[in-house]
């Protein structure tokens, strides 16, 4: 199948940006150095193949995402890095014995759900930086002990300095220096081996990580790609026109269903995005593209995760030129998008 | 069921508000008067508590919104008040007899493909002021020419005065006066019955269109409520708090890949919200309602419509006081969020 013959919108994903972003990644963290996490795609089809890339160890953000990837045969090290009350769900997949999960806990209460869901391993969440979870890294011992009193194995700590992604380079190694110092520091207090962080912003400097948790990489968005030059957009949104104005502004069959709107309105190939509304978004052609209805127009997504998390379906073509994608490209898979939800 | 039973992230029904936002409209726009849009709510159970309080007329973004429809036996007036390149699913539709099927067209291409996939009413789109799609007024004769050249039945005109929805009330209903004024002169070059315009911003204001397409006032949401106040809030998002922190701030398991954005950011009931990333909220926790892991949070998304398309149900309680959802609240309905994607 062409992409010409693939209704719209649709995600597709270039699998030549997609391969090299694999490759650039496994250059730097090869293996188990690198964590993907899943809910950048949410598709077992991807992930599927990075695990025969070598990386054969998840991150996910929610029960739904473990359940899907033991599921799909790629429970071999899955790790939950988010807090969960209710961990019956991951207890059942742990005791069918098909999955290895672990699980982040920060609380006394996070501890006791993974005792009582029937979780056997934890990490440790700690707080580097970031507002959102992990415990004070002076209370990480505390928290260890807890989990070990509850009889969970602590297999060490994890903590994501999501507020050094975009941090210019010349600032961006001490400061993520002083941020894993923290994260060693409360690694002493638990024990275990596993130091588990990072993501796309700095999966090429962060050494103090045992394992790098990254999964924007593999298919970019506009937003990231500043942070983060080394890898290609791999992903875009293939539309239609479907009104042209006299007036100058044209219309694509795309909107605010389509495409993850916090880091703002998507890029349009070759033309100038006015605003986006629920099935529409209304753009200024650049007078050397000038469309007509009918005509496919590409837009690049503002964030990737949102974006996938609105479809059922990615297509993965053969092959991008100039980051406009053509209706003769080849269509050479069809990936569900299959881990939405919770 | 109880709320408190039901795990989150969720999406949420007040009946009351429901109902209460459905009698008002009802009482300004009753039965065929109004045409609910589908693409605010894409669930069939709800659109048939419409269609029980006598809407039975509706509107739809996509097809597949019109397919859903059609299966759920509410294809009696199935308006696509949008243009579509591929008519072959609409025209299926209309051979196999279950659905009246009407498609908005505003362009030689737009009819040809009415016509060629075997839709057989038409309404001539016309641009009356916010730049999308739409002919220009001065066209509209024409495209209807074009559409009974085709063998097509030409119903009427429909456009969306969507630049106006926020409009001051003391301008708003000249404004609209003046939009509509387009569509009349529009609709007397096009013929036809149908003069469908409107929306839940000027739903008391727009006498010229002969229905109002309207669909967000079932739920409302904080950017909404401003410009239409005289509905209720009744879609709320159930949050569990899963980590507090000792520097005074909390996180909520709900996220980017629960709630629409591009209004911007969503008011947290009892804190104020700090940032959204992929499954999680940061609030700041108001002073007079402190929490602790594992209480409860409600969330006011900030735009209902891709809200909903992120879910894939929402369930419908008995009441809701005080603008806070609680645990003893009964659940009394599930709704499956039935009509998303293409």
């Amino acid at each position: 199948m062409r992409l010409a013959d693939v209704p719209t919108p649709a995600l597709v994903v270039d699998m030549v940006a997609f391969g090299h972003n694999v490759a650039t990644m496994g250059a730097v963290n090869p293996g188990r150095r690198l964590r993907p996490h899943v809910k950048a795609f949410k598709s077992t089809p991807l992930a599927q193949a990075l695990a025969g890339a070598g990386h054969e160890a998840f991150c996910c953000a929610t029960v739904r995402e473990v359940e899907g990837m033991a599921a799909a045969g790629l429970g071999d090290d899955l790790l939950l890095a988010n807090e969960v009350l209710d961990c019956t769900r991951l207890g059942a997949l742990v005791r069918a014995g098909n999955a290895r999960v672990t699980v982040a806990v920060d609380s006394e209460e996070t501890v006791a759900a993974a005792a009582v869901g029937g979780v056997r391993e934890v990490l440790v969440d700690v707080d580097i930086g970031l507002p959102r979870c992990g415990c004070d890294p002076a209370d990480a011992g505390r928290i260890a002990d807890l989990a070990r009193a509850r009889g969970l194995t602590v297999r060490g700590v994890m903590g994501y300095e999501g507020h050094l992604m975009r941090t210019p380079w010349e600032r961006k190694v001490a400061e993520v220096e002083e941020a894993m110092a923290l994260l060693l520091a409360a690694r002493e207090a638990t024990g275990g081996d596993v130091v588990s962080a990072g993501g796309t912003g700095t999966y090429d400097c962060n050494p103090w990580a045992t394992e790098i948790q990254a999964g924007s990489y593999c298919l970019m968005d506009t937003e990231y790609l500043p942070h983060a030059p080394a890898f290609r957009h791999a992903l875009f949104v293939w539309t239609s026109v479907i009104s042209v104005s006299r007036s100058g502004w044209a219309v694509v069959d795309t909107g605010l269903k389509a495409l993850g709107m916090d880091h703002g309105d998507p890029t349009v190939v070759g033309g100038s995005c006015w605003f986006v509304s629920d099935e529409h978004t209304t753009f200024g052609p650049d007078p050397s593209y000038p469309v007509v209805v009918g005509d496919r127009v590409t837009l690049l997504p503002g964030h990737v995760d949102p974006t996938v998390a609105l479809h059922e379906r990615m297509v993965v073509v053969d092959a991008v030129a100039d980051g406009r994608l053509d209706g003769d490209a080849v269509v050479v898979e069809e990936w569900p998008v299959d881990l939405r939800g919770w």
